[in-house]
Parts: structure tokens; C-alpha cells; sequence
């Protein structure tokens, strides 16, 4: 093992200058002469100092680590955005500490009192513990995505987009009846335009249409879902039979599920029935019949994410005593033709 | 926005004692009478003071902090594996920073060193870039898991028990050709065992047998996987026809790509083709056909690796001069039956 880092001690001996002026090259550089400071980095090289991030939040107040709060790794949408956070680490000033809460709200007020004491700058929110009103209050910025966020800023998917673009192509198909599949998110999230929105165009359109809401105590186990997609199959052909069948599903992995349940339950995809996820996943690719879906634009939202914070961060710098401006981003979702639609020009 | 966090100052001047006195409290604190404890006790919660890990990090040289570095998050096996080790922090004394690098070895050196001005306590790496021999250098206990790992101490899967459990699945189920898919990896690897086991049993029990190598450049994309698949599947028909056939795969992911396009290249699954993954990936159980898989025990593997951590930081403490103890420690996997294979009692 290599020896221990070297101490402002052995760095003022080496160079013969006083511990404060080692401690004012750190801190405030500016007020030193450059031939100092020349001095001084010879001094780091030679004796293969290592910059001390504790020390320099302690002096500075900034840790350059922001917080992100995930409900789970189960849903690829999750793992895609950290995944993506973490790959922009080279690019970026910031540093991520990942905590997963799918548990409580105590949970959850120990992960940010945790957060709180490694002095972390901002918050990045995925999860649905506490609500916005009791999030604003912490002593720094935070952003939410696809979360309930009235009294926080928030980057979202255009669901509104996304769903309409998804039900259109299903109807220019020639689908007779819309079916949509859902882990049943609450109205406060903005998910839940994918319902709403759904609803809306099949009204408009006069298109007979159905919801099937999965109950949220099986979304993580495979076998009772493959159960309940296996009623979904039955009651659409005893309820439908000889009707074109358009469905559009709340993400991918259900979407994949309801795909293999349809093929193993005797439908032809996408000749009888129709299915469009939601995410792009790499498991819509994998999938036996790669999935037709809405592509959530990953990158963009992590880049919008971090941007939005650089600009929250110096807003508070500049006007320490203020909460930050609330924004809320929209990001433009892409739907994407695989081999679950007919994709009729 | 709450108001920034009590100073030593001002709990110092709320209490009547001394700066010294306060600090004293957070660093020696059996140095200090009851009495006085109890005191800045009641005055921390009086002025809502947070806990300063930067300042303890400082004066202890103790973050609290273990770095991960892991190749992607592609592979199921490395997302839960991060997912577990985030889903101990409740029970953990660690904070992670994770970082991914499938890139370069220069890039990794440079994550390190990003780690390092953090005071990370240990290293947790999972990626192929860095030999042990130069991570064993690094001022902290270094833990490798499925890597090559001769100069650190590890926490591998029993790829040989695995790999001998799978393929005496295939042969007590009368297939009577063996194949093995893998991406490829290097004979410096645990998971190199999975090719090597898997010859020497097919040549011991003289079956006749087969290895196609994916190549590495197109291991994340899955169109060109299916078209090497294909070709697979289509040396299989020619090559051995009639015959039972019997694939162990390297990795969940693969299988499951393999299993489509049998179905779809006209393979009965299991009758004529049996096939068995690795790792128990959420995908083996979702797939059109529940995957037989050598499940591994990521959240034993997780527990054993934070456990060895624990007792290595512990040595290092009491004889600060050397280099802990290598340590390499064995996890059992366990074949997990599903609808792959005919399972003949």
C-alpha cells in the first residue's frame, strides 16, 4: 500500500512556507503570488498529495455530491436513468450517492437526513414517498422525475405526446378496439396522462376501448402476472372475438409480459392484436417479437436534470436567502415501429 | 429552505463552553463529563444541528465512503448486485459511490483518483480495466467480485460447481449433444471456469460437444445477436439432426435471446433443444419460457463482501504498516429448474 497523503505540515516543511499559507493555496488561491503557487504544485507532485474533497467541502460548503432517491431497480426506466447519471460523471462537476426507497416515508426522511450530513448540494427525487410540499423545505435544490412535484422543480416525459402518438398509430392500423394496460399510478403523477389521455382519444374517436389495472401487490412477481395477463387474453376473446385489438401498455416489461401471455394464448401480433409498451427497454428489443414502444429519451432527461441543477445551484449562490426559481421540463418522447405494429404507411 | 446548519461557534456560545469543548464532544467524547454531554446535547437539538460527516471524515479519516466500480448496467448480474449493496444501507455503516467504466484503463485510474480525493475507506470493483497488481497498491482495502484477482482479496460465484450442476442437468435429461454459448471472457476470469468445466465434462463423459464464442464487439447489440444466433441455430440443424440437444449459456441474457430464436428457427423447447442460463436474471423467469438457470446468490455474494470489508478495515486499524490479509472467498450457486428443460428426476 502506498503511504498516507501528506498533511499541510509536510507540505509547508517541504516548501519552508507557513501551514496558513498552504491552507490559503487551498482555499483561496487567488491571494497568492504565482511564484508561491508554482511552489507549492511542485511541492503536490513531488510528494504525491491528493486532493482532500472533506476538506475542501468543509472550507467551501460544497460537497459536489447530490442525492438520488430511486423507488427500485426492477423497472429498466430506473436503472437507465442512473445508469446515465453515472455515465456523465467524466462531464460533470457531480458526484452521485444512490439510495433505493420503495418502503416508507420514515425511510425515506433517514435517506435525506443521511444525505444531509455528507452536506450534499441537490436532490434528484424518481421516488413517491413524500410529497413535494415537505421536499421544498430542505435546505437545497430538488428536482423530480415522473413524480408528483407541485411544490418542486421536474423534469417529465411529454406522457400527454407519448400516448397520443402510441393510440393514433394504433387506430391508422385499423384497430376496432383500444385496450390500455396499467400498474395504476395515482392522479398526481404524470404518468397518469397516459390513462387519462388514452381515455380521451378512444371517447373522441368513438373507438369501444378498455382499462385493466394491474393491482400494485403483484407488479414484481412474474407468475401472478402472467396469471392475470392470461384473464386479460381470455376476456378479449370472448368479449371481442373477431375484432382487430390495439393495445397500448404502461411500460415495457408489462408490455413484454402481455406479448408473451398473448402468443401463448393464441394470438397472432400483430395481425389480431396490436401492442405498443412504453420506455424502450432493451427488453422491447429482446423480446421474441421486438416491441413496438414510446421511447422516453433518457439522455435528454438526465442532461436537462443536471442542467436545471448548475442553474438552481447558482441561483443560490447569488440570492442565498431565496428557494430557487420552480421550473418544470418537458421532455419529447419518440415512438418507436418494431414488429408488434403493422406500421400501415 | 431551512437556514444553514449550526457552527461549533454557535452551539458554543447557546452552551457558555469553550469551541475546543465542543469539538472535543464530537471527536473524544469520553474525554467530557456526563453533565457537559447532556448539555450540548440539548442545545444540538435546540439549534436542529445536522452532523457534519465532512468534519467527522476530517478528523477521523473516516468518509464512511466505499467506491464501486462496475463495468455497465447492461447485465442484469451488475444491476443487482448494486442494487443490494444500495438496499444495505440501512443496516450498513457504508455509503457507495458508484461509477461505470467499460472504457479504458486511463479512465478508470482517473475514477480512482476521483474516489480517493473523496477518503474512500474501500474499493469495490466489479470491471476489467485495472490488473490486481496495480489495484493492490492503493492506500485501502480493494475487493473484486467475478474478476481477476490475484493480488486482492474476492468474492466469486463457484463457477465450477455451477457449470458441473447445469450440464449433468442436460446429460441426466438424455441430450445427447452439448453446447456452450459464451461471450468470451479471459482464461484470468472466474467465469472462464464455465468454458473449461463445461469441456472437461462433455470429454469426460465423451458427449459430443461444441463452444460458440460471441465475438465482444457485438455483445450489447441485439440485432446482430440474433443474427448470430440464427447462424447457431442453423449449424445445429444441419450438423446434429435428430439429435437431442442440450446449451448451457453463459449469462441470463444471452439465453434468453437463444431461446427466441430456437422458437423461431423451428426448435422444439425442451424436447429437442434443452438450454440452461446463468445468474437468475429477472428475464429468465419473464421469458415466453421460464429459463432453467444457475441461479447466483447475489445477496449472499453482497453480505460476504461487506463482511470482508468490515474485518479487513478493522486489521488495517490495528497494524496500520501492512496490506490486510488476501482473502478469497467461494459462493455456492444453485441450478434453478424452470420449463427449459425436461427436469427427468
Amino acid at each position: 500500500m502506498k503511504k498516507q497523503n501528506a498533511t499541510y505540515g509536510d507540505i509547508a516543511n517541504y516548501t519552508n512556507l507557513s501551514k496558513m499559507t498552504i491552507s490559503r493555496y487551498f482555499n483561496q488561491p487567488h491571494s497568492l503570488a504565482d511564484e508561491t503557487k508554482e511552489k507549492i504544485e511542485e511541492a503536490l507532485k513531488t510528494l504525491d498529495y491528493t486532493e482532500n474533497k472533506f476538506a475542501k467541502a468543509l472550507s467551501s460548503g460544497k460537497s459536489g455530491i447530490i442525492g438520488i432517491i430511486t423507488p427500485n431497480f426492477f423497472y429498466n426506466f430506473y436503472t437507465a436513468l442512473i445508469d446515465a447519471f453515472i455515465r456523465i460523471y467524466p462531464k460533470s462537476p457531480y458526484k452521485f450517492l444512490v439510495f433505493t426507497s420503495d418502503n416508507s416515508p420514515e425511510t425515506e426522511r433517514s435517506f435525506i437526513a443521511e444525505l444531509l450530513s455528507y452536506r450534499i448540494e441537490g436532490l434528484i427525487i424518481l421516488s413517491h414517498m413524500l410529497g413535494s410540499e415537505e421536499l421544498c423545505k430542505y435546505p437545497f435544490p430538488v428536482i423530480g422525475i415522473e413524480r408528483e412535484s407541485e411544490f418542486i422543480s421536474s423534469v417529465d416525459t411529454d406522457n400527454v405526446s407519448g400516448t397520443k402518438q402510441a393510440v393514433k398509430r394504433l387506430l391508422q392500423d385499423g384497430c376496432e378496439v383500444l385496450i390500455h394496460i396499467n400498474t395504476g399510478t395515482s392522479p398526481a403523477l404524470p404518468s397518469y396522462a397516459r390513462i387519462k389521455i388514452f381515455e380521451e382519444v378512444a371517447v373522441r374517436t368513438g373507438t369501444p376501448h378498455q382499462c385493466f389495472m394491474i393491482p400494485v401487490e403483484i407488479h414484481t412477481d412474474v407468475h401472478k402476472l402472467y396469471a392475470c395477463f392470461e384473464k386479460v387474453c381470455k376476456t378479449l376473446h370472448s368479449k371481442y372475438p373477431h375484432k382487430r385489438i390495439g393495445a397500448f401498455v404502461c411500460n415495457d416489461t408489462m408490455a413484454h409480459l402481455f406479448l408473451n401471455s398473448a402468443l401463448t394464448n393464441g394470438f397472432k401480433v400483430p395481425e389480431q392484436l396490436e401492442i405498443i409498451g412504453f420506455d424502450n427497454s432493451p427488453v422491447s428489443e429482446q423480446a421474441i417479437l421486438p416491441i413496438s414502444t414510446v421511447g422516453q429519451n433518457v439522455n435528454r432527461i438526465v442532461s436537462q436534470t443536471v442542467r436545471l441543477l448548475d442553474r438552481q445551484l447558482e441561483e443560490k449562490k447569488n440570492l442565498s436567502k431565496d428557494a430557487p426559481t420552480q421550473k418544470h421540463l418537458i421532455i419529447k418522447p419518440k415512438l418507436l415501429l418494431r414488429k408488434t405494429t403493422l406500421n400501415i404507411k
